[in-house]
């Protein structure tokens, strides 16, 4: 459910009729039943008809209908909390296939005194897992011209901007290709993975306006555009030289492996070329790359897939919007697309 | 004609039968005219007649025929950089009232021996100015709601990622708001800046959901968004500090002084509500922030505004594109709208 002060009840709410009809897919809310009551009664929806249908796990007290919408409240945040860890607990032990997140409100996850920077965190903590990745996926619609979607790898995320240049190394860009690919193969299709090797001993050419170095021969494997950190990709040592010797090793050692990708380009550029269609997943070296092109291109539909975990877990790509909360209004396209991606993945 | 090598020739041919039907405005070419002659060819429109009407001020030798399309070579840059000068000393002695510049090569300017980071550096040097400031600056139209357009200030541009920092202090960031606010009331009209004070006095309040200080009144004066330096605007310190010590203190006194502003806010979210129309500037505190959104909103519509200068110089917002350069398929989107805003600014 997220925070239940936020939009996640709503919106689960509001696209609830639509969850039933997905194919394979039974949905089970983890949350306060009364509170999907109100966000039902809220959506204009007919609320008997509803309440028969939105099923509900209680995991929290009775407090947290005391919390007024729209704001931080330690309340909000434990009821979060303990819907989240129920949730995982379940699925490791196989109860739920895949786990779908509404939004929660970081700061009332701290005033419950749960020093998370976020979701993806407790995930990783609670499953033992050490080496995970978050990635945006934006299915095919208005404003994404490729067939499958475009996925976002952010080499650098949740963290201060001082902070990301001791974080982007020559391996922890790497991962991220390896991750854009794996992820990017699953959507595009299994039959196709086989023929990675065939495309071997493509050719690595150089733009004439770039350092980008570039590896584009096939339409079967996932194309991937790897952003440069400087502006201008660095306008070759210029403005920066992490393009030089930190992400072009990188990239070298992904064309080695037979990967088909592109880069280090500037992201101004890049993010029109993935709009065009051009790749299906882009490796951003930091939040704000990835995030204003992908809210430009599609906010609501944007979804959030937690790599690396024993479980599948998708997620919404927005926030609580406080400011809209309760008041009826909130999309849930997001929330319907992350479902969609988390039975894609089941299968 | 910017650098002969890339698509500046071909736009401005492109361009030339528009720009004459722009009132009171009268354009020539600083540039080779037998390159001219080339585009013009280029573009197929009949070419006598284009010849007839390009007037060019010859600024280079004839070995820049035979500089190959697309290709980093010292003598485009050295033709580029004649123009330049050549334009911005008859601009400052009143033989011409603005200058408009076409894209060039950093490069093959720094081949040429001129080593400057770009156009802006060269006008600051030869007019003498040492505070100055590249906006850019959307007109209205596809994807942007606001009648008046979307002005785009940055604090930091063409540097390093890594150097931002320094350059980020809440002075800086304060001039930038002035600059977009001074620059946004001579776009939305003389008749209103004397409003301004009547204006002074209202509330300072602050987000719900965020650490963002907000004044948005009134639609008289220009509505300004201030993006923060880290994801989430720092989460409340979480993630980076900048937000708190800098950026909040110079909004603090921009609305001292009686400034329409709301910030920090996170640039992914800041740039949703400009596509929709609730701001007329946005001060950006990185290249990539400013430079994604304004890209994916209107690429070839956008205009690069210096300020500080003696004399008017609006630029083309986009780069040489060698990839694209002679083949005639280059759109002059961009440099239309820098001559009308150029001209705009004449008057």
């Amino acid at each position: 459910m997220g925070d239940p002060s936020g939009i996640g009840p709503e919106i689960i709410a509001g696209a609830w009729e639509q969850l039933q009809a997905i194919p394979d897919c039974q949905c089970i809310v983890y949350g306060h039943p009364e509170v999907m009551r109100r966000a039902a009664a809220l959506r204009k929806t007919p609320e008997s008809r509803l309440n028969a249908k939105i099923d509900c796990v209680t995991c929290c007290g009775d407090d947290v209908l005391e919390v007024p919408p729209g704001t931080i409240d330690p309340r909000a945040g434990r009821a979060a909390y303990s819907a989240i860890v129920q949730a995982i607990d379940d699925a490791q032990r196989g109860a739920v296939d895949a786990i779908v997140t509404a939004p929660i409100h970081k700061i009332a996850l701290h005033r419950a005194g749960h020093h998370y920077p976020g979701h993806t965190e407790i995930f990783a903590e609670r499953c033992g897992v050490e080496n995970y990745a978050m990635m945006l996926y934006l299915g095919v619609g208005e404003n994404i011209a490729n067939q499958h979607g475009l996925a976002v790898v952010h080499v650098t995320l949740h963290t201060a901007m001082k902070t990301i240049f001791e974080q982007i190394t020559t391996e922890s860009v790497l991962a991220k290709i390896r991750l854009a690919d794996g992820f990017m193969r699953r959507i595009i299709g299994d039959g196709r993975q086989q023929t990675a090797d065939s495309s071997r001993g493509g050719r690595a050419s150089f733009d004439k306006d770039s350092s980008a170095v570039c590896r584009l021969p096939s339409a079967i494997l996932p194309r991937i555009g790897v952003c440069s950190l400087n502006p201008h990709a660095g306008e070759e040592g210029l403005f920066g030289d992490e393009e030089i010797h930190i992400i072009q090793p990188a990239i070298e050692r992904a064309i080695a492996e037979g990967l088909q990708i592109c880069g280090p380009q500037p992201a101004d550029t890049i993010m029109l070329d993935a709009r065009s269609g051009k790749y299906d997943a882009i490796v951003a070296m930091f939040h704000d790359q990835g995030h204003i092109a992908l809210k430009l291109l599609g906010m609501y539909r944007a979804v959030n897939i937690t790599l690396g975990l024993p479980i599948i877990r998708t997620s919404v790509a927005h926030g609580t919007a406080f400011d809209k909360a309760w008041q009826g209004i909130a999309d849930p396209g997001s929330l319907l697309e992350a479902v969609r991606v988390a039975v894609k993945l089941c299968r």
